[in-house]
């Protein structure tokens, strides 16, 4: 069964009220609760924990890290990241949500500021599938409606995807790419927008939906770690 | 279980000496027989069997298609593409091996020629995994090593593969982008180049295993069928 | 000077009053003029010319066909679509507008079937850049805005574009890809979403700006023709 | 006419007998008379300037930057490479050659370690067009034919490229994604793989061609620049 870890800044849950509210426990522990039908075995780590709780253990452990991060994303040291980039790219998948677009750990794989318009006005969100054919987008209809979340739109400043999974519409005029995939190394990486903090998404089942798909599809299988350096001896005469 | 349906032209295994050498029961026997410890469950169809031995109800319950075929590409009727053309937009993945670059379905769902460069000279061929985060290349080290194969040389004329996963190296100066994975419609598809029909190349298991990780790559989730056609009524207050 | 061919059905403005006012000499006509400014050289060809106004002569002088159609696809001769495949593949751009979505040439480039939602409804359409890097996108701000036009909706069944430049957003709830590069054999393929016949949307600066940035784009420059076929005699020695 | 910065490291020549001899003024000196035939204004800068000759004013005129570095990729300072970082976000266009795939700057625009194997053994190498579509394999046959090279093999670890236009074969058995298209914000990126030191590589007609085009490419229009950040009021009404 493979591991998820479950990284959480876990501040604006202990500080407002809103948050507080839909996500007493934190979000973490929302999304380790949605995880628990699709057969992966989720632990929690977060910011204020010793090493934010992502010690090299814990990470060696990790098949797919998930990471929610928002208001303190300057808080997470250098080390740390680069830890984890380490991870990625021997093999462990990572899903970034939300607000951690800005996290040091996206900004750092996608070479790009990873910047955004923004909005808080309580619109509708859709998120449109694109890629029917993608396992992420596996158990959803043709669309995901949120009643009410924040505003991401265009133009977002990351590579162009690998895949993309979901476009999203938003009620203001905007539109979103709110499903990437990319491959870096030997490791898998999932960006998923919805999930403002004040909002019940990570209690909407087809989010949680998308999440599992997306640790089950970066948990799969890779192919072996490639050697590099200097190979003096060449496999063929020359 | 996934159910693969191994579709074989059969021909050069009852016509030619070396093919039916290695081949007796035909190549598709070998890539059965080949599929077997990796928890498929497969049959075979042929060109000569009624329809071809793909029905509407072989299609129906088949979640992956794989491809051989060569020197009959023009027997193969019309309609039973289309009826295959048809599956693979509706979900039904498709693995499409060496010769059956020039197959009617897979001209059809690329757009292109599909040409390439061939020659029959006994050279080696080393297929290098480019992209090490895919599953496709599970199990496989950093290169396959085939003693003796046909060479196939670009330019190959295809639309970029959504993923990269295999580039091959030949011995008489060319290379080729031998792992090509495409999704259409709901459906999944693989190219995989090695398999002269005078080569024993279905029994590598480097070989082999490729098209099993394919084949559940291919059979793997997706999203719903997505609706089409007029919708007169606006999902918002227009 | 890139020579552009403007083909068009040139239906719709001869029966429908509210095409015929807003394209009196027909969509090819005021696309021509469009272009103009753009220091590109443009003829025009339509369906009931002989050979669809399509020549072996015209298209071997041809750097871009751009093509507009809709109700009368089924009156395009396959050997015409085969001609223009042909040209495409060899270094010809193609421009397909709107619901040249599902003309013959289209569906057989892509692959797919090319299916997608539509209404007629008077709404909005914001297309927004996604891709600024891209020389399509030249001249464009952020967004263009079309105040009424049909809409088209995801899923689009479309193989995923090379390069997507334009996302647009409508007004009802949808959201679809309006803006994709393919390339295809030594031929640069790009799709445009917007053009309903009774909208004045080709006479719509931005519009036209994107139309002749896509034709410069498509008119450039290419690699030689590659060999096809055998290859008898290999590179290095074996 | 569009303005190109050439850097170079500017080392091994001045250190290096076999470098100096084939590079008397340097490797940015004979890449800029290379430019010189197709139209481009070619300046150059070097590490040992102040602020590596890119100061601010420099990157601000400079249409595209060429990057050669190696020995020295430590002493490149981190807030140069910042600006340059930025630069290409806002429009600059960068072409990375050999083994500029470990500078820091296009480590950081990558977002992974770019490690590859490598060898030095005086072996051919033979660069095949894998996408003759694309503008910057004009002027260039099926293949470029280098006599000697420094080889470098898969895996190469970077994001799978936008466009894949060559890959290397090499006389020692590996092969080589070797021209790599990458946009990034409004930036255009090209890798290019040829070009060690001991080898008159930057006197070769074919390379000088593609490091043209690919520059040409680079300079190419752009959509406008986006704007990023909180955009409290909706384009549509709530």
């Amino acid at each position: 069964m493979s591991q998820v870890t479950i990284w959480n800044e876990f501040r604006h849950e202990r500080t407002n009220p809103a948050a507080q509210s839909l996500y007493p426990q934190g979000i973490h522990q929302a999304i380790a609760e949605g995880l628990q039908p699709y057969g992966l075995n989720a632990k929690t780590a977060t910011l204020d924990e010793a090493e934010h709780g992502l010690t090299e253990e814990v990470l060696r452990n990790t098949d797919v890290l998930i990471w929610w991060g928002h208001m303190a994303h300057d808080e997470v040291r250098d080390e740390i990241v680069e830890r984890v980039h380490a991870r990625v790219l021997e093999g462990m998948g990572l899903i970034v949500l939300h607000s951690g677009h800005y996290s040091k750990i996206f900004k750092k794989l996608m070479g790009t500021s990873c910047a955004l318009k923004w909005r808080e006005a309580d619109e509708k969100e859709r998120l449109w599938v694109v890629n029917p054919a993608h396992p992420i987008a596996e158990g959803i209809g043709e669309y995901i409606e949120l009643e009410q979340e924040e505003m991401y739109g265009e133009h977002f400043e990351i590579p162009a995807p690998d895949e993309l999974v979901f476009v999203s519409w938003f009620q203001g005029g905007e539109v979103f790419r709110s499903g990437c995939t990319y491959m870096r190394g030997q490791g898998k990486v999932f960006y998923f927008r919805p999930g403002h903090e004040t909002y019940p998404t990570y209690h909407n089942g087809d989010v949680l939906r998308v999440i599992a798909n997306a640790a089950k599809w970066a948990a799969g299988g890779r192919g072996a770690a490639p050697r590099y350096g200097h190979v003096p001896v060449p496999l063929e005469h020359i």
